[in-house]
């Protein structure tokens, strides 16, 4: 590829768009980006009240690619474990790992801000507002795009162009016209409402700041992040129909019985929960796969737009940005040799936005649910206790997918071996209280670890 | 419903739409349809020789709503089971259900001609031709056309609404822009061409005319269903890429070498195989799901347009012709009380679609691979053997799809049953010739019965 031909379209600059746009500049690449809104920095955002995310270990690599940490950092607030809500008021602490692990809360606004002034920084890249992708001829590798302002149209193309235009992409849509892309969008039958527990009269945080607080109540679950400001964002998630469902919450009076009867504790922490209510949205849960990712190897699509998944892995932009990353190493090792680069992202990734996408499904029962389940803690406990003993040879599932950089699909492989393993651990007679000094549990897992090294060298 | 308001529009002419047409002309609906082709009556179609299909009990019983029944058993052909071509040229013939039962070769051309006829002869009813829908507005239920052969936009709109318009349906389209709309797109690795084997010289049948020819080969087949003028329309179902598949024929030698390895018997009988196999297209095999099937109690999707299956099973018209009879069913019973009528066809008829799309990929092993493997020969006899001596309490999963009304859902949850049946039957010492006299089988069978019955009483 000559120089003069390194030109990319980027269609989005949401969190994946600009991060890409940050490593195409930065390997010399002419980028042009089409963003649908307008420019969040003429907006007057400010960070910190936003919808929040969980940064953990695979977007920090993400992050550090793009230089910004440090800005990134200055604004989070770590989260180290659980912090769940009993129906009692009484509170129970889960640590996600180990000591001095934790994942972090950070703005949606204020990281995608940063990365688009960053992204603006460079030279070789354009940042367009207000454009709206209306056709797609991706054979041509042509864009059109409607003008939200003035109504013009305008047609761009390159030989390079990268779909990180989101869950409803444009770009995807007109892929999945074609012969032999296989798609699927799958809801779930629950929808989520934000909701606010304000900064106290002094400024501080009404609960544990460094917690991911959650009211587990079952089929349904509150949840609240930490923002910089001392405010939660608090998160319902709860079943569109059925009985305790948004179909029977419409007045004062069914709002505030459903939060007195399921989430006591959190009514004096949210002065305008009827407003709340009322005001935001409900909003739907969406997983979104498809394949392949490429096409013709010309057009690529990275994040929601290639993999949409619901958020109770907190990996929605983890996964997002390890694409970036991927794509980065990959870039790295065959330079601009694009067909060899899109095939082999296109082959290798899409299992491990098929893993995340379910184990992020698996994590809604967990958390909804399990979290509040004796065996389920029980087992925590001992996975901890296994990875303290073994290291090398023990990493609880939460923590492959959070804490490390092990392909998702290998880390949901890894998980499923482990639910073999706890359920011979969780059958030992006295388990509950003999787990520390159990040469029985000892010898199950020397057997497992044995039985697994010996599948691995098959 | 006030009469005046008795309005439908359906979109697609195809075999779903034509059959529903004529089923709402019967109940008195003033009906508007739209074909994006043109009209096959005007371009001298003649029946006999383009794609055919497998008409079956489910179809028949359609058919006979139409009122056309003896029209299209004039020209079908009765294919009373499977002729497999061996290797070395040897024939083996398996029969599809009891004597007497067949499924019946038909033109798919020939079958919507005379639909689209008896459609015309209703004085409710308007045809369309050449109406590509171009825009779909479902919250107004309104449509947009443009006319292929003048260009001009027409915009229609009607209280109901049927979307039989086909597997990339503009309805679907529309729809699954709406949130809570679940819906997958699958292909598979396979593509498939179809060939000719004309009529004998003295206008015969090359092969055994009452017959489904196949070829099995394992990973692949080649198949012919019989036509009334003598000729054979086969198919070649062959995966796209590896050792065996299309993109390694692209030469008359290498074409001509991949049939005699294969199909040796068939190069003689197929004077115009290499002229066929580079002008038919290789075309794909596509697998949709969606669900909700209506929308807003004024959309409702039929035929392909909600559940495209691949073909493996013959099932694919008499699906959506099954999806005409319910309808028509639902009408009788609830009148033009649309809410109940949608609300009902859309909670109980996907899981049967979803079944029969299992179904129908699961065949394609059968057909391709199993029908040359003497156990699966050996549980169809004893399968065959059994629904003799019990017709009332064991039918064969092919005979339930095939020759029966069951719903497809639980036809499929039989098959389950039956395969675990099996499992025990043919793990019996000498079962391969001791079958017809078995007093361990048949308390194998008497066990699965009575287990069976408790389930159902549970």
């Amino acid at each position: 590829m000559a120089t003069s031909d390194k030109k990319a379209i980027v269609v989005g600059a949401g969190l994946v768009g600009a991060l890409l746009t940050i490593l195409l500049a930065r390997r010399g690449y002419q980028v042009e980006v089409f963003e649908r809104r307008g420019d969040m920095r003429g907006v007057g955002f400010k960070g910190g009240r936003s919808i929040n995310l969980a940064m953990s270990t695979r977007g920090w690599k993400a992050i550090d690619k793009a230089g910004i940490r440090k800005k990134i950092e200055a604004n989070a607030i770590a989260m180290k474990g659980r912090m769940m809500h009993n129906l009692d008021g009484s509170l129970n602490f889960q640590p996600y790992g180990k000591t001095g692990q934790a994942i972090y809360s950070v703005s949606r606004g204020g990281l995608n801000l940063e990365l688009i002034e960053i992204a603006d920084t460079f030279d070789n890249v354009q940042l367009h507002f207000h454009q709206k992708c209306t056709q797609v001829a991706l054979d041509e590798g042509e864009l059109h795009f409607e003008d939200g302002k003035t109504g013009a149209t305008n047609v761009h193309d390159a030989p390079l162009i990268f779909g990180a235009d989101g869950a409803f992409s444009a770009i995807r849509s007109a892929m999945q016209r074609k012969s032999r892309f296989n798609y699927s969008q799958h809801y779930l039958d629950y929808g989520y409402k934000e909701l606010t527990i304000p900064a106290s009269a002094n400024g501080g945080f009404q609960m544990e700041q460094h917690a991911l607080h959650i009211w587990p109540r079952g089929k349904f679950m509150l949840i609240a992040l930490p923002n910089p400001d001392g405010s939660f964002t608090c998160t319902l998630f709860l079943p569109y129909e059925g009985e305790d469902s948004f179909e029977h919450l419409h007045t004062d009076t069914e709002i505030l019985a459903f939060f007195q009867k399921y989430f006591p504790d959190a009514i004096p922490m949210m002065p305008d929960l009827l407003e709340d209510f009322y005001q935001n949205p409900t909003a739907s849960l969406v997983t979104i796969r498809c394949n392949p990712w490429q096409y013709q190897h010309r057009v690529l699509l990275l994040g929601d737009a290639s993999h949409a998944i619901v958020p109770f892995y907190g990996q929605g932009m983890n996964s997002g940005f390890e694409d970036c990353t991927i794509l980065d190493g990959l870039m790295e090792q065959h330079g601009a040799d694009w067909p060899t680069i899109m095939d082999a992202f296109s082959e290798s990734r899409p299992k491990d936005a098929d893993a995340i996408a379910d184990l992020a499904l698996r994590n809604f029962v967990e958390m909804r649910d399990l979290v509040a389940d004796p065996q389920f803690l029980l087992r925590k406990k001992i996975a901890a206790h296994l990875h303290q003993q073994h290291p090398d040879a023990f990493l609880p599932l939460y923590s492959m997918v959070t804490f490390s950089h092990i392909p998702y699909s290998q880390a949901l492989a890894e998980g499923k071996a482990q639910d073999q393993l706890f359920e011979q651990i969780l059958a030992l007679e006295n388990i509950e209280t003999n787990w520390q000094h159990n040469p029985k549990l000892d010898s199950i897992f020397q057997h497992w670890l044995a039985s697994k090294k010996q599948l691995a060298t098959v």
